[in-house]
């Protein structure tokens, strides 16, 4: 007989494993099903961003830092090492004992919160007494019914046409987290966050990167103050980047991929390199959903269509995440798990999609929130602008990394924080200052009246605000 | 003939110099007055913190915990480097370097601003014919006449009763930023900010340092439970740490300081150290002020008298930052100037005690701000706390530094956040959006409902507004 459940979850990524314990939380009896499994077989929930995503690429990222600082940076310091050298293997373990901890870590929580975890693939079965048949297969085989369900089953990475990925030479997001040797020649197709992130690492353990954008402009979805600064570090880093080119075919060999595209210039160009990172965006995973079984609708590009709310077509229904509608951050799938939670046991669940940040772990980091300036600019509103260089901070001087600024948009007469834009050392973790103040609709007034630490990164940020009123103090 | 100013500042450090800028910025002709040269004699304005204070130590301690890594941390990333060792002096010089960078910065944002700036000590002379004579003395002598004083000449380290500083074996902040060489034995007495930092940096860079508090609580003025958690950490790097000691005779010889003390059992102790940090506090600085000239008021402690918007006992002297009631911190004094300097502009200058910030940048860092467990109990308030610890944390995981915790104190029936204490990674930059939720005087369920970036450390401060309510997601 089909176990009876108030809420199965399919999909344990961010948005469904956080749904899930939120739903328990709220007194609901919950089943969870994922089907991602290590390398030996055993669960392992957490979806792309633990697996294969944001958790083992800052490991790699925070690794092939320690690995820069000590070839380029200890002598300034007055720290003296001989030969440094890099022990591939033990990085990229370092990399997966950290997902590790975080898959175990889920398994755990589920438990604490009677989260019942099902290892397989859940599919749409049918309509059935007390809610929808959810068919489980795979690692374990079940049938589940569920009075609601929430459907979170997440992106994959997109492939360049006739060209798979095979991991081995044509690396997704996935291989790219498991080279196993330093490639030579890295090229990198796609210069958004997983390309610029996972290109900075081979980077600086050793590999000559190439990145092909096809956009004309350097992160068009980031403010282009920012993205030109980026731009200038990054290639000063060493990254060789070129936008706007067009990719022409692609050939792999037993030794390496053959590149031709077209440049910015009009040029036909040819790179031939070890291994090819194709970064050029990701699709809504609904393989196997049963989608059609139960006639789920999807939208026009493939994702499952919902409304503000994450309320499907049919009825009790949900989906939240990647395979829905909006940015693809797993705290935007977080921010939905909780809030559509939090609606099927008849609270208002809260989502703002205003102000949800966005960050690159590159390095310099790149974060921002709200409107840039050129969607200011489209939009005809009347903005001010404030910004401050991480030169002029005192903390950013003793740490010795001062690339970068803050800088803040707000309302030409209101004053309100419209958004914020920062490149520069910890901009991960000064963008929730800035969050917090778009929250209350604050304005960069209020910023700059409150007190900050010094010396301290975030200082930058009050003087950003300062910079509004061509008040700053430092600069 | 004196020179007449609207404005005439007394000392450049983060008081005086942001209070000179903000002035001139307002329209008034200002002068500011510091005595602090280089070693060659050339201006060192920026005051105790950014000659001997916050600046430089977060240099070393920036420089020293590289070194740290490299020698213990590394392994584990798979970077191996053979023989790490430290060049001192370059370690040193770079510290140097950023202090001058402050310097230069600071005389660069008196000349842009319009501020002039004098190189000697400024002391009242007197009344004058529109306003106060101030009497340059040292290495330029001058008379001038402002019509506003603001004084801001900081703080001093206090010495042990009949031990004073040497800057060779007995060490003030001074002295401890520039030991020539790494010392075997290095004690310390006093474990509060400076004494943690500087004891942290001589530790990491292979001293074996001893600590002595006379307090019986370590770190009384943190939430206990951070201090315990700090102090366990603390203990495991290697600081021999004593509470509740009773300093005895202190000698020196050509080759040590030997200390004499009661510990807090009772017995009497000897410990013998190459050098003595003695870090118990600071006094305020008014000697050459000549403020018995005009009868400025001093309170009991020998903080120059001021109310609450710093003004003293005399019409148009003031008096902000180290050498008044309050927390000696740079922050502190930076607001102070900008609202005094607003003030005699006839603008309401805003300065919330409530909401200033506290930071030890030892490893993990120390914040807090508003109101701690303690404090809240011996009020007798009710209220709710809410912890989450970094163990948890996706980003400090990937970064390999999962140390302490974020805790939140809520009022128990409005929820409005009364205090908030990080101990942890960038605990410096996470107080920055709790100090921003306490100006806005927010609810725990404020947090809770904002869109933290994932991952990021500061999901830490979002899980523990959600303990708050007993609803944390990831614990």
């Amino acid at each position: 007989m089909a176990k009876q459940f108030d809420v199965v979850v399919i999909g344990a990524g961010p948005g469904g494993y956080i749904a899930a314990i939120r739903a328990a939380q709220l007194g609901f009896s919950v089943a969870c099903i994922d089907a991602a499994a290590t390398a030996d077989g055993k669960p392992a929930p957490g979806g792309t961003c633990t697996n294969v995503g944001c958790i083992p690429s800052k490991a790699l990222l925070q690794s092939s830092e320690h690995y820069e600082q000590a070839q380029h940076h200890f002598a300034e310091h007055g720290i003296e090492v001989k030969g440094v050298s890099l022990k591939l293997d033990t990085l990229i373990g370092r990399k997966d004992s950290v997902v590790k901890q975080n898959n175990e870590g889920i398994l755990y929580l589920f438990k604490k919160n009677k989260v019942t975890f099902f290892h397989g693939t859940g599919a749409f079965a049918g309509q059935a007494e007390g809610g929808w048949a959810i068919k489980v297969s795979g690692k374990t085989e079940d049938e589940l019914v569920g009075k609601h369900i929430i459907v979170a089953t997440g992106s994959s990475p997109r492939a360049l046409p006739g060209l798979p990925f095979d991991e081995t030479q044509v690396l997704s997001n996935d291989g790219a987290l498991r080279i196993p040797a330093v490639p030579k020649k890295l090229g990198v197709i796609g210069a958004g966050v997983i390309g610029l992130e996972l290109g900075s690492v081979w980077r600086r353990l050793g590999a000559e990167v190439t990145v092909l954008e096809a956009m004309p402009d350097f992160l068009a979805v980031a403010d282009q103050q920012v993205a030109k600064e980026a731009l200038k570090a990054l290639t000063k880093q060493g990254l060789k980047i070129s936008t706007g080119v067009k990719i022409g075919e692609v050939k792999t060999t037993a030794k390496a991929v053959n590149i031709s595209y077209t440049d910015a210039a009009g040029s036909e160009q040819k790179l031939a390199v070890d291994k090819l990172i194709v970064s050029i965006g990701r699709v809504p995973h609904v393989e196997g959903l049963g989608a059609e079984t139960v006639g789920l609708k999807l939208d026009e590009r493939g994702f499952i269509a919902v409304d503000g709310d994450c309320k499907t077509n049919l009825p009790n229904v949900w989906a939240v995440g990647d395979v829905v509608r909006g940015p693809m951050l797993a705290h935007k799938a977080e921010e939905e798990g909780v809030a559509v939670a939090e609606r099927i046991a008849g609270q208002h669940g809260h989502v703002n999609f205003d102000t949800i940040p966005s960050v690159i772990y590159t390095s310099p980091e790149i974060s921002w929130v709200g409107k840039n300036e050129q969607q200011l600019k489209a939009e005809g509103r009347e903005y001010k602008a404030g910004s401050f260089p991480f030169l002029a901070n005192g903390r950013a001087r003793a740490l010795g990394d001062t690339t970068g600024f803050v800088k803040i948009l707000a309302d030409a007469k209101t004053d309100e924080v419209l958004g914020v834009h920062i490149i520069g050392p910890q901009a991960s973790e000064l963008i929730a200052e800035a969050v917090t103040i778009m929250e209350f609709r604050g304005a960069a007034e209020d910023i700059a009246r409150i007190c900050h630490a010094h010396p301290t990164l975030s200082e930058a940020v009050k003087e950003a605000a300062l910079a509004v009123d061509k008040r700053t103090l430092n600069f």
